[in-house]
């Protein structure tokens, strides 16, 4: 097993970059009113003009503008009055200079008529004569045929993770099927003597897996695929045999290791002897999270997660979201930010990026960052932050009253 | 059929919260591994101690912390090596004064210890003899037994909507099913004469239907369960007959009218005409979103919304919601709301709400909001828009360079 320096974050970064460059999703086509929340993985455009005809866009009457200028309460003028379009339906009914026809609001507009005069502002004088009593702009009161969207303009660029009005949008549009990105598909294991599934009998001395339901989770709120989850004794020929069909059929697959010596070197020998190139980063100078472990074999890019929770946690926010967002080009919903003023003093590890765990108070106008602490694993420190800060590698902690920027979790 | 007066939004939520007050949802017990993003409908207690029992959290040697005070690297002290703990597994070794016994990281603490010094200060002499370079404090590189969380102590609360580390504390406690409000059962129904699905055929004149995407969309991105869509003819007595099993069946049942005048009469009729009390809103002073129409029969809320697609999205945020999110105490997430600048001048209606949609752009530390806009029922603007803003109804429009608040879609 090679044996590597701790890396930077950047580093880390950089190596992802070279070694997953080729990590792609395949295209899939679904129904588009299954597509909420999926990323888009064609440029879409506009199949016809939209509207596909001039339509009105009040109830009035469709005229020829030119003909009520000047028009007023005191100088109406007078219009022949010809017939109604329905609702919904082709009109063969056409307005010239004197004429006029009833549209309601959304029907399609006559030929000849440029502008459609609201009902408020008409008298009907007699069944084929109505007075109008304002003068009317060319274009007043209608859309016209393209004026939302023009036949063959882009709606919706690629790579767009789809939201309900986008949905609406290709609904209106007539686009049943669309071409996404498949979801990433990701197997996450844990391993480690002490640990047990909470669905077994938990003998005293061992503690239950938290990490394959928090990191699950997390990736499908992401829009993953989680195929495979599963405690694992912390075994490297089992391992091993559990992972090598794991890497064939899933983009990212997570081990999530003990929290022990031997267990961590098991992680690290099976991330490397899984396949070409093996390992390539062992450590990141992040803090938690320094026995990050991150590697390549075949097409699946391999995580080794500290086993308490917390580290976890923040090394899947900041390496596995990395790949998956940046590399993969899967766009996710980020994670909020919220401007905050820093409580106290916040240390940071000197060479290290720093992720501490923060509760949120309003004070007046401000947001207020409070540290919390909690030793190794503690599950109450997870449920009760409500955000993380992110202190630079070379930044030397928050001062008392600090802008910083808080992650929502 | 009543005829009602125009409300302000405040008079409608109040008559909703007077209305809608006895709205509820069930409790049901589901499976916590699937518990992403439900609403908790019990308050959770920690079922035992966490830890169980002393653990410690660094490679080491549990000691007797008095018997290491004063060591250092010119004057260690000597303890007797008596045995090691195995990872996850009970022990009955004991530690009294002058012993010593190896814990890997997160194995459980031997009786008597009351400290753990890390290997990095601990010299091997013989296989009976450690030396300790330096002093442990009590307590030190340990937790204790329900230092996490005590028996009984309250972990998550009623209401909360669950999140991944939210499922890895009921993990870690052992507890596989909860209680969690039922979803929302919505039904939505589009309206209107020129509305066709997209799955049909669509005659020259009419147009595809928007709003039962682009709200069922949103619906489920709240976490409510769509459970019947259809677009349906703009007629009475057949709305009457889809309508009267879906108001027995769901707590929410939207219809989207069509934009005419004749429309919206008989959808403001068969909400009033479907049960008691029947329609008590019939018009919103809200911009977009005047025509709107709020009523109730039997226990399902009823939500007429205008045909606009951006109008029905409008009305769906500020009504639907509130009836779900703060009605209903069915936690959602809410919009993310940025802090941003006005582009330009941005007016309001006088004497209503006025909802108006932005685009947002960086110019150095801050966001610019930029007011867009688009003739009624232009989808263009649906998927352009990034967010919006909402202006008081007694306050006078926005001035350039006004801080706002940009609710995100």
């Amino acid at each position: 097993m090679k044996l590597l320096k701790v890396d930077t974050v950047e580093e880390t970064k950089n190596k992802m970059e070279h070694h997953f460059r080729k990590h792609f999703l395949e295209e899939i086509e679904i129904d588009t009113n299954k597509s909420l929340g999926r990323v888009l993985a064609e440029d879409i455009y506009a199949p016809f003009d939209l509207p596909e005809f001039h339509r009105s866009t009040v109830d009035g009457y469709a005229i020829w503008s030119k003909d009520t200028f000047g028009a007023s309460d005191s100088l109406p003028v007078f219009l022949n009055y010809v017939g109604m379009v329905d609702m919904g339906v082709d009109t063969n009914l056409s307005v010239s200079t004197g004429k006029a026809v009833y549209v309601p609001t959304g029907a399609m507009i006559p030929n000849g008529a440029d502008g459609v005069v609201m009902i408020e502002y008409v008298e009907l004088l007699d069944s084929h004569t109505i007075a109008v009593h304002r003068s009317v702009a060319p274009g007043d009161g209608m859309v016209l045929k393209g004026e939302d969207l023009k036949k063959d303009s882009l709606i919706l660029k690629k790579g767009r993770r789809l939201k309900p009005q986008d949905i609406g949008a290709l609904a209106a549009v007539g686009i049943k099927h669309i071409k996404v990105l498949e979801k990433p598909r990701v197997a996450i294991l844990s391993t480690g003597d002490e640990i047990v599934s909470p669905d077994e009998e938990v003998p005293f001395g061992k503690i239950r897996d938290i990490n394959t339901y928090t990191i699950s989770a997390m990736a499908e709120q992401m829009g993953c695929e989680v195929t495979f989850k599963a405690v694992v004794k912390d075994d490297y020929h089992l391992l091993i045999k559990i992972l090598e069909p794991l890497v064939k059929e899933n983009q990212i697959v997570i081990i999530s290791g003990g929290s022990s010596v031997g267990t961590k070197d098991v992680t690290a020998k099976v991330i490397d002897d899984l396949g070409e190139p093996g390992m390539f980063v062992h450590g990141v100078a992040v803090k938690p999270g320094k026995p990050t472990i991150i590697g390549k074999a075949g097409n699946a890019a391999l995580f080794g997660l500290p086993g308490h929770p917390v580290s976890a946690m923040i090394v899947f926010k900041i390496f596995v979201e990395y790949l998956i967002h940046d590399i993969m080009k899967y766009e996710i919903e980020k994670n909020i930010v919220l401007q905050a003023l820093a409580d106290t003093n916040i240390h940071s590890s000197p060479g290290k990026e720093t992720y501490q765990m923060v509760i949120i108070e309003k004070s007046g106008e401000d947001y207020i960052a409070k540290a919390i602490h909690g030793k190794s694993g503690a599950i109450s420190l997870m449920t009760r932050a409500q955000g993380y800060i992110k202190i630079d590698t070379n930044k030397e902690g928050v001062k008392k009253g600090e802008k910083v920027d808080v992650y929502l979790l």
